[in-house]
């Protein structure tokens, strides 16, 4: 009976994680790097941005207030306040909800992964926004299941292109998702927000075709221009809409705090699925921290942070690059996405632009499919406006180095 | 095509998710407390024991040591050197492995439900002790398995009874496990310790029968008396043996950062299903924090609070608990295990305990089927020595007043 096998265990590994096995690792865009180029790849706050002292200060008044149970298992007083903390501040964004209603998760990825544990079966569809955030598909992609993009424009999501899909769907028999994840304020990868009026439509095809509308909005408080369209998740009479959030643009990625916001019987669910991770001290570090407006203070310091970088990264644009270059114009969060001449491919263009003195991340890591060679992801979080500058100055070079020359197109 | 079902979402709900929704949730036996009763319920270390102001200092030391990177995604070099802190203390435990064999996790928990994401499908069947960690059992629940529990004695798992088992299986044709997990010292809720041949013994089985084996040793360190047998993992030539751990109790629960100890490729597809929530900041804090010896000075401290705890609660047993009740007496460790004169039920009696004084946890919690009526887990860690002779006070006059009069018997 002995299985010497030369697949090591294998044989054994469930069918989804055999599946998928050769999928490749979350996290692989970070090796995108170059020592002396200007990361322009990566949406990571800037150094400045981080609360060091605070957080080391806020540590020191926990341990002072709570040292019996500040590092217990679940924690103290302040660890049990951060569901209310987070509802409360979704009712402030029209989000009616109580504590009941908060997961609390290891950042939004580990919140995306709960959804997708509690809703995913292999086969079933996932539709996205294509271009989408490389980390969700990542994820999407381990439940073995069909992940559909839809095109974005300046409103974002096409949602008459979702609505013209389910109907054809619908009408021949095929798999209608589960699933419809969207980032609809300051969309990563392009910085686009959904308009309101695309909102309510959407809210509106989940009900007819019966799917779960995954709202993902890690960057919605960083706005520096207009109002915010209420979160679909303020439109939800229903409870089709799950939405997850994280502190990681707010306070740190390296907290590591996310959330859902779901019906209680979903919840309940996620609470069940994704136990027993609880880390009481950074819950109540996060809750100390944000006493007495520290965290909405925090907000607009780094607003005030990024908005300079943004408005750096769109003038140097308009004055570097080359014609035929495309760009959105965020009103806030972290990303910019530039569509290159014709002819340009942003994947085979890396290597010269980090030779050259800049990183960005190709369009194609956005997609499900074989879209996006001509786009690039450009971040403005993560670095100076002094070195967006010098970046996008390297960027525009390494793209007149790769536009076919007049003479080639002939 | 509406869908107005009053299940809410459930219908969309994955298929194990349906199979096992009502399982009830991760946690629940913490609601087993009295606020006027000593807590040996719980598997909590004792209040004092927390490295507050160290751990506070370690921050301090961590920002000013990475302050541009301590919080980003990812973290600095301390968080990255996380993984060799760990497998060089695994070496030490004579584990041969590398940085490279070590997946980080939020906590063992965490690290057990990857293992059980990894491997288990509807239908499996997973081996266990029985009587073994609730928490486990938990998380096997909702992979919709089969869960079965051999007997533990003085000398831990009893292997032969796994042995016949197998082999009986194996003869009808039956399902045969796909892991077996077990806590080979210290074990939770026994306290006993599985001796070396029935390690090697175990270990052969897993080869002949092709099953893993999940090793999960979180009270390995805390030991009082003797010398520790070799982990199964450091027997482990085939790669058949997976050890979970964590630091929730050699530095404290609230940092939630644990383990796993695999071979590459099997951690690979760990750090694949289990990505994106990666607590940088807690890491870097935990590599700072255990610097210059003082991670093994702080668990020598620990031993050294626990075994007046443990003595303590053995002398109060014996001292205190009338005829027919039955102890074990381990060398490390939070927990004893506790027998009750027949006709004795644990989960009956708690909430007479509570109102005398005391709370524990039946041994019904600890099995995937009917027994364990007549034990108890009776914790030592939790309180102090003073508090857990009156707890064993009150317990011995619960266990009195439940005791079956010999005239009711005749």
């Amino acid at each position: 009976m002995t299985d010497t096998d030369s697949d090591g265990l294998t044989h054994l590994y469930s069918e989804t994680v055999r599946a998928t096995m050769d999928g490749g690792t979350y996290g692989a865009w970070r090796s995108i790097a170059g020592a002396d180029a200007v990361p322009l790849s990566f949406g990571f706050p800037y150094p400045d941005s981080f609360p060091n002292d605070a957080l080391v200060k806020s540590a020191e008044a926990l341990v002072a207030a709570e040292g019996d149970c500040a590092l217990q298992y679940g924690g103290g007083e302040y660890a049990d306040a951060l569901p209310e903390l987070i509802a409360s501040r979704a009712r402030d964004r029209g989000i009616a909800c109580t504590a009941d209603e908060i997961h609390l998760t290891n950042g939004a990825t580990n919140a995306i992964d709960t959804v997708c544990q509690t809703f995913l079966d292999p086969g079933d569809a996932v539709f996205v926004e294509g271009p989408t955030f490389m980390g969700a598909l990542r994820l999407f992609r381990n439940y073995d299941v069909e992940i559909a993009a839809f095109d974005v424009d300046e409103d974002g999501l096409d949602v008459e292109a979702v609505a013209a899909a389910l109907e054809a769907r619908a009408a021949a028999g095929e798999t209608l998702p589960t699933l419809l994840y969207t980032i609809p304020t300051f969309h990563n990868p392009t910085g686009v927000t959904l308009t309101a009026d695309r909102r309510a439509r959407l809210l509106e095809l989940a009900e007819t075709y019966d799917f779960v509308i995954l709202e993902d909005d890690p960057y919605g408080q960083l706005r520096f221009d207009g109002t915010e369209p209420a979160p679909i998740k303020a439109l939800d009479e229903s409870g089709r809409v799950i939405r997850v959030n994280t502190f990681s643009k707010t306070i740190a990625p390296g907290v590591r705090t996310g959330w859902t916001i779901a019906d209680e019987a979903i919840t309940a669910q996620f609470d069940r699925i994704n136990a027993g991770g609880e880390p009481s001290f950074t819950r109540g570090l996060i809750t100390k921290y944000a006493e007495d407006g520290r965290l909405d203070r925090a907000i607009e310091a780094l607003c005030a942070g990024y908005e300079p970088r943004r408005d750096q990264l769109l003038e140097s644009l308009e004055a570097r690059m080359p014609p035929g270059t495309t760009w959105s114009e965020p009103d806030g969060g972290f990303f910019v996405w530039v569509g290159f001449p014709d002819g340009v491919d942003a994947e085979t263009m890396l290597d010269d632009a980090i030779d050259r003195g800049v990183t960005y991340l190709p369009g194609t890591f956005f997609y499900p499919d074989d879209r996006g060679a001509g786009h690039a992801r450009v971040s403005f979080s993560h670095t100076t406006p002094e070195a967006i500058d010098e970046g996008i100055a390297a960027l525009a070079g390494a793209v007149e180095a790769a536009m076919p020359t007049a003479e080639a197109d002939d």
